[in-house]
């Protein structure tokens, strides 16, 4: 580790003699800028006309309804306003990513100010009208969110849900070495867990390839009620937590505006120019030691600049500023006129021209164009987004001489294709995964990067590089975050997870599914790329860990959301899991959730039939039917790997015990089909539904996940309730494959079991059968119990084997597991 | 901040002639219980013969599917040896929790040393019988998981999802002040969010009145296939860190076991002498400043005292160590030659005597009964668990005059109870929050006790103590995880969450959920108290905050889980709230949802009615129905408290408009009721259903979340198809209350709609009054939009006011939000 500072860990010292960096001159200027904005946040909080004071306040200038939050606002607009002066004098590239999201009239009034709000929504005009329109809008009906959002220009980051600023901001950073990304981090988001996890992406940010991140610490001392952890720890203490998470920390600290401008400018001075220095070492002097990258930490008082006290409470730097500092200034004279003394102090009359334009002194702070962080195309990622450069997906396809033959991991050869789309898209497309790459069977990658690594280096270690391309810490929040960053400043991505894990990060697709279905309506908002996960090492096989590791929720947490961001797919084998990928990858504005396993399983599918089948999404396997085309006896469906193996094996089963029962087997593998073309874009009209389905078969599913959401997908249909779903019923053990099947009722003998109780003419013809079948569930349970492993005939079979003793090895596992 | 250590962060430094505080014969003794250990952990992996090795080891003794973690597990053993010596020495109370819980084979080992094992599973007796029976059982059909689980004596903790092993310690050692519980970090997990957040729990654990955790961060360098963060930092960095957490860190590193022992040993010493006196000054001598609190660095190879290499690459001390370090020990030859002469390192025959059973000088390392962590009774909390001493719930009811009116806070009076709760409770009882106890209404607690706060205070804060029993930190994960470690140590406690951020901690409520359903099936478990859940700051009063602030999709997620360990309950109004609350607080195994507004609501049941009503869950309220008593034209059914308002104020419309409409009002409190008697304990038979829900007529159903979940709930009933449910669709935005009802369709005006649709005697006759309703929802759009408040008529709506224009303020907001 280079460390090129002392351990002074403040900016030079100011004294009376020392005004510090800035001219007085300059320092009106961002002193005016930072008055504007305050007077705009408090007006968009409070005002819903009379914008600029030209008259006292009334009552009826004042919202009915008191929303926002203040006490964060003004520490974003110190900040944004020293940003300005920099990107100013160094010209520089950057973007601002506010983790206090509630403060969310800052960044609205910044990019008010610096005509980009009026260029994105002309109606918010930089003049009276324009201005009361921006105050009245704020946190009410029809207006905009009260917190940073997509409806924000510049922001990339939604800030109601707190914890992902620095990780958004270090994804941000990945590939784009002209970037700086300036993250505030407040003191209330610093205690979530994600965002702890996230300092230590000091470990992976490549100063020679990667842009900088730039946090600042923001320690205004409280969250709602409670005072924050890091502003109540002894100096020394924060001190040696910043330094041990690989930064050196300049400290600013005060409440004298004029003291901390001096202060704030001279350590944002040193900090980008240390930047600076540590991108010149890597980039110029091939220095690849991992730098110890500078911050700021800026003590400042809660609501800052707002009233002393109201009420005979202390408000500025109190608790009581982080939302509204006091209510009722529409019917309350006194409060009211709190209010306007308030606004009055920012001294609005040199702020605005007569038409309440802003005026030149408060306009030439901010830099032009593309410069200005409102404006900054990567915060708008869609602007900056290629295409992938994508292989030919067929070339990566395996032979299937024979359908239900074969034991390919599927998720292998997805590796190779997707080693080959890093090697063509060597700056804009990275893999993400909790420490599972190898495990999730994707180690082709390999041999076109590394896994990025900026820490300490040993010589065993494998495939280690900072400029790496397969991002992997044990953590699924960083995976999340980083990715949704990459992929919000227009990049693509892929994350790969063990299925019952991802839901450490539901939350945060939750939050990202919602930025999706709001950038929808938002025309400037250009598509990004689709988030792409990857759900290996799925429920159906962790006879290696148990109970908990198994959880398919993930599919039912996603559909949840708004049907027209959000696609599933379960592709049951190696080239249809090839074609799905290679359509996610092509996708802008979804969340694609592939669900695909990475052991070795049968193939069904050549190249060809798979791209018809993932085409289509749903289709009927003639192959493994036997009703002719005419109408079936009983539908067999599946979706997902295992299930599909099971009900081939059970259509086997009844194909030798019933050569004239009519069996249509249905596979899905776009588990959206399923819904109605109404509720879902993928969904199948119920003309199309009953043409699979039928309309009064009966029909037995083996799906993958849960079973209700078969029906929750299908409730409308008109043979929903002939439709008996087999699926994970939270039954789990430590035990074999198979057993694991039978536990839940989705294996083979139960399946056939099921067809054979709900198709009539079976009923009687079919009892020895049933019993035989039962009697093959008791040989298997004694024998696992037994020898630890499925019987043979299990691991051996395959389509047309009819069930026979033909033993095949599960095959070494290469690759270590988690 | 109390500093009592010196910068030393090393142990005393072992020369060659000081041999550590381990007499010769305790070093023996410890390392004979280590390799015993670890004889058994291999032992657990490879075989399933043969388990004292009396014969030479023959391809049918080893397991035919070799599964496990090796890697972490000596160092599991490693800290157990040196924990049972400082035990006996000092007769300490003392836990242990292993956060790489991989290392399953550890524990279990350990258990079985001590005789715990064969005591709770006496077929796996302590003789060669028995082991071999332990060995077979490891990661084997019907036997244990290969994680430290449920089934191992002495665990409170999963080992299968990382990131919780220091945040259930803290909750473990909360108001325990004579326990030390040991908690084992290891390096991957470190990585985790909720892991990096627990460190600074230091500023919440009062050395007055809680127990100690003591941290001992193993860094054996390597994940899965990657080197671990914590790992590749360099020493000085790592020591600012964990200072930077309030630690004072001692280090020991090496890979000689004498050396280390002496080390390790001189550590544990000291950590413990140093908790020993923090607990002392607090205690004795008043000090009320925060403790410095002591730790252990152990830096050890991965997978010491395996193989050092096998087939030519390094494994000891490298990721290969991970899992199984070699394969194929059944059929290779030289792999079986390599497993014979690792397990024979460790000298067996001087370990267990010719029947098997440890040695005395292996015996006698551990303490006895309950001072053996396998055995100690936190770890089975239901043995400690006594019931709450609760008041009666009745005493806090509000009086409803009439049926539909007030404007009362449903969670401010539960809080009034709460704090009798705590009052009564002084040390059995927390309540945690994401700092929103008042936000979510509940001060009224804070009359009886504080917030914990360690850290430093100053004069304007707010109820904050040491001693406090309200847990605020602004992260779900340590509130989460804290209440865990204290439920599952026997005590009782109340997670109060805006709704849309429980999803932040999805994964920790699954793996809870399947430790509750594994335990169920554990007799020697005893049964915890439940762990409970207010949602409140639900998905109907986002007003404030938005569409990010709008979910109601965990009741989805939980319900997916085991029915008989869940249950979810919508109070629709605060004497409702009140019975669910004072039931939940005595049950034991679940997980309690209770979903309940916040805000100024009205009231509709008294208390003799809401008792009723709760007990059955579900209840047609005669007095909002028109049916009287006969066979309806419709049902009206609501769940949740902002969907019973407007299904009451449709039945209000419809009453009106067609005096002879039978309207039946059906309200449900506990949501599982309408699930399957043979689906959920708490479901209706088919035939109770139908009594409410009828068998042929419309149902219209206002619900609270996701409207599919009423319908996967009820798709078995045979009145399902007429059952129309309308709930949260994801169309939020920042707008009003009854705003976000309507553009979700859960309004009163849509729902009196909706039942016109569905009488078919009313299609005709209706059409005038749909007409109006729809001009009302235009007309509330028109209003919203210019005034940014609901119309008078809606805000000061009651029951029997009959839509006129009552004009009620919707009350001051006193406490400040989120």
């Amino acid at each position: 580790m280079t460390d090129t500072s002392t351990r002074e860990h403040t900016a030079p010292p100011q004294t009376a003699g020392s005004p510090g960096p800035l001219s007085p001159e300059e320092l009106d200027r961002i002193h005016a800028w930072w008055r504007a904005a305050n007077y705009l946040s408090v007006g968009q909080i409070y005002l819903m006309d009379n914008p600029l004071l030209r008259e006292p306040l009334r009552p009826e200038h004042v919202k009915p309804r008191l929303l926002g939050h203040w006490g964060t606002t003004p520490g974003l607009n110190f900040v944004y306003a020293h940003l300005n002066r920099a990107i100013t004098a160094r010209d520089l590239d950057c973007m601002y990513v506010m983790g206090p999201g509630h403060g969310g009239p800052g960044p609205v009034a910044a990019a008010w100010l610096e005509g980009t709000y009026s260029e994105v929504y002309p109606d918010v005009s930089q003049d009276g009208p324009g201005m009361k329109r921006l105050f009245t809008q704020f946190s009410f009906p029809g207006g905009i969110p009260s917190h940073v959002a997509p409806e924000t220009p510049g922001s990339i980051h939604e800030g109601g849900e707190l914890g992902y600023a620095l990780v958004h901001a270090y994804g941000a950073a990945f590939d784009n070495p002209g970037l700086v990304v300036a993250a505030v981090v407040g003191d209330g988001e610093a205690e979530t867990g994600p965002l702890a996890a996230s300092w230590h992406t000091t470990k992976f940010v490549d100063p020679a390839r990667d842009g900088a991140v730039l946090p600042i610490l923001h320690l205004n001392g409280y969250k709602i009620a409670n005072p924050t952890v890091l502003a109540r720890i002894e100096p020394e203490e924060l001190t040696d937590l910043l330094r041990g998470y690989g930064h050196t920390p300049y400290f600013v600290e005060g409440d004298d505006p004029e003291v901390v401008h001096q202060q704030f400018a001279a350590a944002l001075d040193r900090c980008l120019d240390e930047i600076a220095g540590i991108q010149r070492r890597a980039r110029e002097d091939g220095v690849t030691d991992r730098p110890r990258w500078p911050m700021i930490v800026l003590r400042s008082p809660k609501g800052w600049t707002g009233p002393a006290e109201v009420d005979g409470h202390r408000v500025e730097g109190s608790w009581r500023s982080h939302q509204v500092p006091f209510a009722n200034a529409r019917e309350d004279d006194a409060h009211r006129q709190v209010l306007e003394q308030w606004l009055r102090s920012y001294r609005p009359e040199e702020l605005f021209d007569d038409d309440g334009a802003p005026v030149p002194a408060v306009r030439d702070l901010h830099p032009q164009g593309p410069r200005r962080m409102s404006a900054n195309p990567h915060s708008n990622g869609g602007l900056l987004l290629r295409p992938l450069r994508l292989p030919e997906f067929g070339d990566y396809a395996v032979p299937v001489a024979e359908p239900g033959t074969g034991a390919v991991e599927a998720t292998r050869v997805l590796g190779e294709f997707l080693r080959d789309v890093v090697r063509r898209n060597p700056e804009t497309f990275r893999l993400f995964a909790p420490d599972e790459n190898n495990s999730n069977r994707l180690g082709a990658v390999l041999e076109a990067t590394d896994r990025t690594w900026v820490a300490r280096r040993e010589p065993d270690d494998d495939h280690l590089a900072p400029d790496g391309r397969v991002m992997e810490v044990l953590s699924e929040h960083l995976c999340q975050g980083w990715l949704e960053g990459y992929l919000l400043t227009g990049r693509h991505g892929l994350f790969s997870c063990y299925e019952a894990f991802i839901h450490v990060v539901d939350s945060m697709f939750n939050q990202h599914a919602k930025w999706l279905k709001t950038t929808n309506g938002i025309p400037w908002r250009r598509p990004i790329a689709s988030l792409n996960y990857l759900l290996t090492s799925h429920v159906w096989r962790q006879d290696h860990n148990g109970f908990s590791h198994q959880d398919p929720g993930f599919i039912d947490h996603v559909v949840n959301k708004k049907a027209d961001v959000i696609r599933v797919y379960l592709p049951p084998d190696a080239n249809t899991l090839l074609s799905v990928a290679d359509h996610c990858l092509r996708t802008h504005q979804y969340v694609n959730v592939i669900v695909a396993g990475k052991q070795p399983a049968l193939q069904y599918l050549d190249l060809d039939r798979a791209v018809e089948h993932c085409t289509k999404g749903i289709g009927i396997w003639e192959w493994a039917s036997t009703d002719a085309g005419t109408d079936p006896d009983v539908v067999l469906a599946c979706a997902g790997d295992v299930p599909t193996m099971e009900a081939l094996a059970a259509a086997e089963i009844l194909r030798e015990a019933f050569p004239d029962l009519r069996v249509r087997f249905v596979n899905v593998v776009d588990l959206m089909r399923l819904q109605d073309d109404r509720e879902h874009p993928h969904g199948l009209s119920d003309t199309d539904f009953d043409s699979y389905f039928t309309t009064d078969k009966p029909v037995v599913f083996a799906y993958h996940g849960y079973p209700w959401l078969i029906h929750r997908l299908t409730y409308r249909r008109s043979n929903h309730d002939n439709i008996h779903v087999r699926g994970y019923v939270e039954e789990g053990t430590t035990t074999t494959p198979f057993d694991m099947c039978v536990i839940n009722g989705i294996d083979r003998y139960s399946l056939a079991i099921a067809v054979i109780d709900r198709v009539p003419r079976l009923r009687a013809r079919g009892a020895h059968l049933r019993d035989r079948l039962h009697g093959q569930l008791i040989e298997h349970r004694r024998y696992v119990r037994a020898n630890g492993e499925d019987l043979p005939e299990i691991r051996g079979w395959q389509w047309g084997s009819g069930g026979g003793p033909v033993v095949v090895g599960s095959g070494p596992l290469h690759e270590p597991e988690d």
